[in-house]
């Protein structure tokens, strides 16, 4: 029998993405195991039921309660409803964004059932792993989106303009964090001409920010952690580059942030002292609303005036390109699970460090470390 | 006694632009003139009362109808409501966009009123008027955000990504009509990386279009008019052009339209049969949803699907850059009405073709010729 991937329809409010796309379906049938896709969980992604349906070897399935009981292993963008769990098989797998740091219960539940639950979150920053990094692969597509963001609210162009009517000055933006989002935010920012300042407090991404046309803000703090992530920072540190930011996010028409710390609240850097004395007309868009912001003043889901100032906290960012994220998304599902597949059967490799360490629950046992949750 | 220009606030739904902007202002009341705004008047475009009020020589004026009884001249971008011409003093001035095409009773109203009206859409297409062209400049504005707009709409990525998640190809944009708008289309959208061509009736805009990095697409129809616009085609021209660029319509992630004829409905160029060959995701932006749409299936102010496609009809697109806008236009109106003023006084000099060709009431007469109006 071969191994059947179920892919359902997401179901939290805003998710547009989906798991499985024709391009990549068409390559895990061709590794021999059997998919089945929700009917309509492309829809809002843009591929449709026919997209999928007319690949030999996907299966359609309108019955979503027999997509769940008859899975072996279920591809997801966001942790899926809990009642779900109960409907699968024994021992049957499941892979998506599980952000297992939430919820203790959801931990349990799939550990009881037996299930073999993989965090893609937790997917080891190693070279050989790349290509399956879809904490990388989304945050490139919300780098990209929060200058469009951006540029959707500012009441001014970006790019220099020499017109009959007069100079019009580039804009100014500041990139707070410069991982995968903050350098595709820069790439952007720069590719629609805008002078383009960025800071980290990893200072051995200065180069890369440079590479792209970016000035390298230099607060003097210093926090490269693990996994290509920052640590938390001192109170001495947090003033330090307090002081050295708010001169340069005084003077930027736009202003992204992106720091993030897997696992924990987003660390505030933007304060309300800071928005305060920014120009009027000027945007700040939050890559990190939806853990609690990067700036005191985010709204979660909203877009909202401080003074002459507009703020922006866009919750399911990379949904917003529904049809490229879940491309990427996908293709980084197939890398990771393919290596698994032999002669249409999976089998998981628990030798092997990207499974070691992206593991969750297996066979009963929790297997996410304790030192983890914040 | 100096000349008093004013400026209202504009008072159309969804119009955020200010015919004035501090930076203009200071050259007027350099001129000798003095100028008055309305409380509020910049508040949209991102310039509060202060930021006029502490120029020497600017008043801030809160009695709207003081404002409009006590001007000399009034500087608007849209036609005023019909009740302020009965404020003004006789002999007095308006210039704007006044669409004189649109309304006899309004021309007619004018001229009993003695007013010296000029409607900024007939600046003729000249190289020393080129600085007043407000047609053109917010035109360039509403080029670029077009753009904007569609990516705001588009699931895709527009730039070319090599990502360790595969590569993403370049997305494929359509820009219809070369003109002002046009061209600052293709910029923003080769900017952002798409793949662009470009399509007008002008052939001679062939070689502009490519030094842009765009390709011309061309069906052989050959439509240039006066003034840089190009006239009306024949059905069987129609026809031509329609099967070539139904290919290319079909091809596109974006297509943007910007086709315009100046005081006559904008020509239909895209049909409901290419919009539903459009691919899924694709999005179309009508520029010319306004004055009835280049294409068929346009709803101007909406944004809807037709099947997979998004076509957004937006309205008041050179406001959504109020800022900057504002701006252009200012300098625009700064450029044109600069070269009357002696002294602090102000002497239309109907000799002079800008003026001769853009008046449309004077000293009790309508200039505006009737061959123009359709």
């Amino acid at each position: 029998m071969s191994t059947i991937i179920a892919v359902p329809r997401e179901t939290r409010k805003g998710e547009r993405r989906v798991a499985m796309v024709p391009s990549l379906a068409g390559k895990l049938v061709k590794a021999g195991v059997t998919l089945r896709i929700q009917s309509g969980a492309g829809q809002s992604a843009g591929f449709d039921d026919e997209a999928f349906s007319q690949l030999d070897g996907v299966e359609v399935e309108s019955d979503v309660d027999r997509l769940w009981a008859e899975a072996d292993l279920v591809f997801c963008v966001r942790r899926p409803e809990d009642k779900r769990l109960q409907e699968m098989k024994s021992g049957a797998g499941l892979v998506g964004f599980l952000a297992p740091w939430e919820r203790d219960d959801f931990i349990r539940a799939l550990a009881e059932k037996q299930l073999s639950a993989y965090a893609v979150e937790r997917i080891p920053r190693i070279s050989r792993a790349q290509s399956m990094d879809a904490l990388s692969s989304q945050a490139a597509v919300a780098g990209y989106k929060s200058v469009l963001i951006a540029a959707e609210h500012l009441p001014r162009f970006f790019p220099m303009l020499t017109t009959a009517a007069g100079t019009i000055r580039p804009a100014k933006a500041l990139v707070v964090g410069a991982g995968v989002a903050g350098l595709q935010a820069i790439a952007t920012a720069r590719r629609l001409g805008a002078r383009v300042e960025a800071f980290d407090v990893r200072s051995a991404v200065a180069e890369q920010v440079e590479s792209l046309g970016a000035k390298f803000v230099d607060t003097g703090v210093k926090a490269e952690a693990e996994g290509g992530y920052a640590r938390e920072l001192t109170q001495e540190e947090k003033d330090q580059q307090a002081a050295v930011l708010a001169k340069h996010v005084a003077q930027a028409d736009i202003v992204i942030t992106t720091a993030a710390i897997p696992g924990r609240a987003a660390p505030r850097i933007i304060t309300e002292a800071m928005v305060k004395d920014m120009k009027a007309g000027a945007v700040l868009v939050d890559l990190a609303a939806e853990t609690g912001g990067n700036c005191e003043l985010t709204r979660s889901g909203e877009v909202h005036r401080e003074g002459a100032v507009t703020v922006v906290g866009p919750e399911d960012v990379p949904g917003m390109l529904a049809e490229h994220a879940s491309e990427m998304y996908a293709r980084n599902l197939w890398n990771f699970v393919s290596p698994c597949i032999k002669d249409g059967t999976l089998s998981w490799d628990m030798d092997d460090q990207v499974y070691a360490q992206s593991v969750v629950t297996h066979a009963g046992e929790i297997h996410f470390p304790a030192e983890d949750k914040s």
